[in-house]
């Protein structure tokens, strides 16, 4: 499997485990949390998905395409750990959605991030909301949700709180 | 169409039509030219679709994974138009392959290069080679290829050296 190819496979587990959680949630009012705008593609899916649904997001600096940066009153920007507390006072328990996309070259990293992330999200996540991730996140109050088909296990991560 | 949905269709067309051309030059001896290393994502794709084949790279400087940088002899760095007349003078119309991956956001530009390369890639291409290029590139001496099932009209273009 070349480069090309396993980053093609990436972006369609992506957008089916999106897709699948977008069926999910519908039943279930809240924002959504985009954690990592980035390029702004899956900001820009998510919208498409969920219309209508209010996105906040998060991330260090915007470096998306413009037509994918929303307004100041639905940006954390700065470091994740000083923001999502902003977050937890000002939303509580109400996200339907925490799409947590922050991967590095550094797997060992990612897992700590990934591990102090966890206890956060829990905090916003409202009963019956779904954490989408790229790295494996459990926590006590979460279910592992299964995956759509095609996506190989360990490409994504689905959780779902009680 | 989301942004995403976009950039997925994009790289499938990619992968298909470079797949396509891989079996269209079997036959026929020389080496391949990868115009934009980029991340080096298609590079890896085309050297384990045509292992053996010698492949050249032209980029302005390498930002690619350090997997996929080819060692100095098969590396033009600098400007394009700097560097494709040394190619021309060490290779001849030897190429059977030029994957030309150039585009920026604007398409005025985009097309004046592409005008401009036309000319450099036919005195590099062998008889029966292809160029597969992400903007449009007519030359007399080339015929324009169909793509492969599933890509639309436009996402790609590929030319056949008579």
């Amino acid at each position: 499997m070349s480069r090309l190819d396993s980053f093609i496979s990436r972006l369609e587990a992506q957008r089916a485990c999106l897709d699948h959680i977008a069926t999910a949630i519908a039943g279930i009012a809240g924002p959504v949390l985009e954690v990592g705008l980035g390029n702004g593609r899956t900001y820009d899916h998510l919208r498409s998905l969920l219309p209508g649904r209010g996105i906040l997001v998060f991330d260090r600096q915007i470096d998306a395409h413009p037509d994918c940066v929303p307004d100041d009153s639905h940006l954390f920007l700065g470091d994740l750990f000083d923001r999502l507390p902003d977050a937890i006072a000002r939303l509580g328990r109400t996200a339907v959605l925490i799409h947590s996309d922050i991967g590095t070259g550094d797997p060992a990293r990612n897992a700590r991030i990934a591990t102090a992330l966890a206890p956060l999200y829990a905090q916003l996540l409202a009963p019956g909301g779904v954490v989408a991730s790229d790295q494996e996140m459990p926590a006590a109050a979460w279910t592992e949700m299964s995956l759509p088909d095609g996506v190989p296990p360990g490409r994504y991560f689905l959780y779902r709180a009680r």
